[in-house]
């Protein structure tokens, strides 16, 4: 039977999503969780993707093949029972075996949470502490660049000199209150360090140092020398993965 | 010079605010920078009063005296580059060498944070996250019982069979939004697990385990056998310390 399993977790203590020898990855504990489920039978997961090392996830989605008979609420239960206190299962359902959590994605959103205030500790794995004022306006402005189909390939860390990097945000926008401040990007996909890289350059235009035209031109030099500093893991959230209605 | 210096600190990581042999502390952390500050020489600091293991402070205070120049601009720099960063220095003052940051205290309050919803992984060290329904209308009611001046010996876990219990509560309540609950209490000073007892007694009534004319019992009886659970440390922030307005 195969499930659709959406969780949550805090990204602090893991090596990211993907498991890694040796290091501790979500991606590990739900196959070790799930397996003990299956009676000892190894269990693999597909998710809707990865996220990076201290990257969180308020819903995130994967699929599972289990062979025991269960029920989706017992199974919820028996993964919250096993799995460790930074990764939660919302809720479970039985799809169709040709559903694909990760190829049947229509839309994902993630937010980015900066605070412009004083340091504060007890976010400080949770919000990425700048800790200086920053120009609102302006990145309210600039965000709109991002939106539309464009190729990304100036927003992608690796030389990804052959893959598609043209990706469509459908929406994204900058919101802000009391110093802290949110930013939203929806889109059809996003390639790796694509949203830390976006943030990160409008992290520069809220500095005043990068005006919206360079912001175009770095976009369109699909260079990836040209765009700015990866913005930190810990302000990421991974909040929304949409499919389509009928699953 | 006597430094008046307000902190806040994640409590997670730490076995409390007081040193202790062996283990990891606030306030061993803030002697190990000031001592640095002061060219070696051992600086000793009084805070407010001591934090349990797993609680928070967004807002403590303590006084320490230095004995090098610096100002308090350049002390709380200093601070802020030496301390681990899970304790920071929001800010620091000179205030006169009778001053006490414990003694000289008028006024506490502490936050209790209670998540009614689904877990959620994010803020297990910063919620407590009980997770199941309460009669939030009834622990309204409740709170009341707390406030004025009592003998609060039932709400202290240790056999305080000499010291004086007596504590005025000033003001008292519980707000409640999303499923999350917020209990506040501000008085001229707590003990030892008061907060998280009074927590624990308000989660009885909340549950409908325990009524408002049992709580009133409870109280009266002055004793701890009575009283109901400790509520987790990790709910639970000092958020204010008031002292006179001259300093």
């Amino acid at each position: 039977m195969r499930f659709l399993i959406n969780i949550s977790y805090d990204g602090t203590d893991f090596h990211g999503y993907q498991k890694q020898k040796g290091k501790r990855s979500v991606e590990e504990e739900l196959e070790i969780a799930l397996t003990r489920i299956n009676n000892g039978k190894l269990v693999k997961v597909c998710a809707s993707g990865r996220t990076d090392k201290g990257v969180h996830a308020l819903s995130q989605f994967l699929h599972a093949d289990i062979d025991v008979k269960i029920t989706p609420n017992k199974l919820k239960r028996a993964m919250n029972t096993f799995l460790p206190d930074d990764i939660h299962v919302l809720s479970t359902k039985i799809v169709s075996n040709d559903f694909n959590a990760r190829y049947n994605v229509l839309e994902k959103t993630y937010e980015y949470f900066i605070e412009t205030g004083e340091y504060n500790p007890i976010q400080r794995n949770y919000i990425y502490q700048y800790n200086y004022d920053l120009d609102v306006e302006a990145m309210k402005e600039a965000i709109g660049v991002f939106v539309g189909e464009h190729d990304f390939r100036a927003f992608v860390t690796e030389n990804k000199t052959k893959e598609n990097c043209v990706r469509e945000i459908t929406s994204a926008f900058v919101a802000s209150a009391n110093g802290l401040i949110k930013i939203v990007f929806t889109g059809n996909g996003f390639m790796r360090y694509q949203v830390r890289n976006m943030v990160g350059t409008l992290l520069r235009i809220g500095q005043n140092k990068l005006t919206i035209d360079e912001l175009v031109k770095i976009l369109e030099s699909k260079d990836r020398t040209k765009a700015c500093k990866t913005a930190p893991a810990e302000g990421l959230y991974l909040v929304s993965v949409k499919y389509k209605d009928n699953i």
